[in-house]
């Protein structure tokens, strides 16, 4: 089974359902593994992009970790270098910081996010990461 | 390579450094991926028991979550049996639930334990799961 095969099954979460908001740019899959309530004030999510798939540009109010489980991606902050994550990487994405996150074009990629603080409010989506900024990352 | 060497080696995320408090039977690893802070309050580590090895009783004032990324453990809530755990499981802990976790006897286990709302307090350490209750769960 090659890499790709491995995390379009998904790493060890389930893959879950294709992401159908209008927030990504390509095939990206979903599942929640811990929804939001006002408990734990924690929604955790196993994300999936295919390769080339990346959501918009956004900012999450509580802020938000990832946690790398397979394959390449990118993680990007407004106005800094593209920083590219592996299995075992963790991004720690500070409130109201805006970014975006997804796969390189010849990998996919899943991480485990986890929204902190929620009850100080939810995310905010922004524009699009166009095809010209994602081919030209440095 | 054998499934307990896998594990011995940490699953995804780094094994750390052994355990040296008094609140575990047994050996386990804690590595921390997000330390305890005023800006996430969700500290995240990863923990690896050895076959055998589970902590004490205890109980989080704000909860937890375990996303079990590695081979088979148990968790049980007092008053309530015994729950087996394998990778991909999830376990929601309300806040002030009475509980333990760790490996079976003859499987080590890996899980990503997430600490959620910490400013409301932290952990509440009680009595070990003496070798009695250990060996005869139901």
């Amino acid at each position: 089974m090659n890499k790709s095969n491995h995390l379009n099954e998904s790493v060890i979460f389930p893959k879950g359902e294709k992401i159908t908001n209008n927030y990504f740019i390509g095939t990206a899959w979903l599942e929640m593994l811990v929804s939001t309530d006002s408990t734990f004030n924690c929604p955790i999510g196993n994300v999936t992009f295919e390769p080339g798939a990346r959501n918009n540009w956004h900012k999450h109010a509580g802020g938000q970790i990832l946690l790398v489980t397979g394959g390449k991606g990118y993680y990007q902050e407004e106005g800094k270098p593209v920083q590219v994550l592996h299995e075992g990487d963790v991004v720690k994405i500070l409130p109201d910081v805006k970014h975006w996150h997804g796969a390189t074009p010849d990998s996919w990629f899943t991480h485990i996010a986890i929204s902190t603080n929620v009850q100080m409010g939810g995310n905010e989506w922004l524009e699009p990461v166009t095809d010209d900024e994602y081919n030209n990352l440095k």
